[in-house]
């Protein structure tokens, strides 16, 4: 996979220890997360609106209503900046200024377009479920012309890129290593709980094998296991 | 406490069922957030730059080092937007097009300043501190002068402010309740792992006890037993 090529926009400057650039770190980020953060301008005005997203190949999607302001905005091709950013822990140093998150995070910058083709939109939509819940497609009602109508689905070519990770210990200046003070990670996670039935639920409709012990992260290997 | 006033940039036209414009609804998702994003405009293109934050009465405070781009754009005084988004559960309906997501989010617009009274912003960088970890800051090394220097310290009026909440099961389409379809929610929730003691601890440090069963979300209550 060929790497990014960092722009004026990307090139991270500061801690760049921390930057990566290549396609494998960043869809990595991008396959383990679930909600994205897309930054537009409308009317001068910056406005971030936080939505769901997937990636299919080197192409990032999200959708919504087709009345979404967001998504009328952006599917006019005006620049979008997309930030996905999991949290992975806290990092707790000897001094205040040492104190640190544990992150991987992927900024990106394009230009979005809405998918228009119906069986694009639709086979798309599938694979947004089937990455969540695989085989849940087979099982729901079929998507009527309306709906897919009103479900405005963009895609974004993932090609100005740049990922930003911290792992590890916090690092502290040397003398206070001496110090009676903790000091360390408190990871933290996304986990999901036990799944809660719609209390209008049919009556002996079982949980389905894919909500048993769900792991959000498992995204990334659920893909792979289904290409 | 008085209401936003909602205004063209956060008045809520779609779902306005789900939208909140009182203080008490968005200090409750804001006090139980980690992570905001902020949203800026620079030559022309939109940034979004993922952040942890801190409240202070009807401020909203975020910092890092004054090299930093964002923070150096920000506290210039241009027009930003914060959106904190807090992610519930998956919500799994009996048809594609009703799927949804469980969530707690705010997006804010106002213009940020940076702290420079040294005073304030030691004072406001403690109250960062103690918000996540009672305790620590009477533990840990002193600020420096260079360290407070290196450090830039934003905040913001919650001026003009929208919050919008999801919560519940799925919502079908009356038909589809009939389907032998599981319908429900998965809910998800940010967790504290084990803290990870630094491998150069010094020996004979115990663990705090502000990191033992570790609640994310009890930011809020830990707030209000310190005012």
């Amino acid at each position: 996979m060929s790497d990014f090529k960092p722009t004026a926009k990307t090139k991270i400057k500061r801690l760049n220890k921390r930057a990566h650039y290549d396609r494998q770190s960043t869809y990595a980020v991008l396959d383990a997360g679930l909600v994205a953060h897309v930054g537009y301008v409308f009317d001068g005005h910056p406005y971030v609106t936080s939505t769901s997203y997937w990636r299919e190949g080197d192409r990032l999607f999200w959708h919504g209503s087709s009345a979404s302001r967001m998504l009328k905005t952006v599917r006019g091709g005006v620049p979008v900046c997309v930030n996905v950013s999991l949290i992975d822990g806290l990092v707790l140093a000897r001094s205040g200024f040492h104190h640190s998150v544990n992150y991987r995070a992927v900024m990106m910058f394009g230009q979005a377009e809405a998918v228009t083709d119906e069986a694009e939109k639709l086979k798309t939509l599938e694979a947004f479920t089937e990455r969540l819940f695989p085989g849940r497609w087979a099982e729901i009602r079929p998507v009527t012309k309306q709906e897919l109508k009103a479900t405005m689905v963009l895609s974004m070519p993932i090609e100005e890129a740049a990922t930003k990770i911290r792992t590890g210990p916090p690092v502290d200046d040397e003398p206070d290593y001496e110090l009676d003070v903790w000091a360390g990670v408190l990871p933290l996670k996304v986990v999901a709980g036990e799944p809660v039935a719609d209390p209008r639920l049919k009556a002996g409709v079982p949980l389905p094998d894919y909500l048993r012990g769900y792991d959000l992260e498992a995204y990334g290997e659920r893909r792979e296991a289904a290409e």
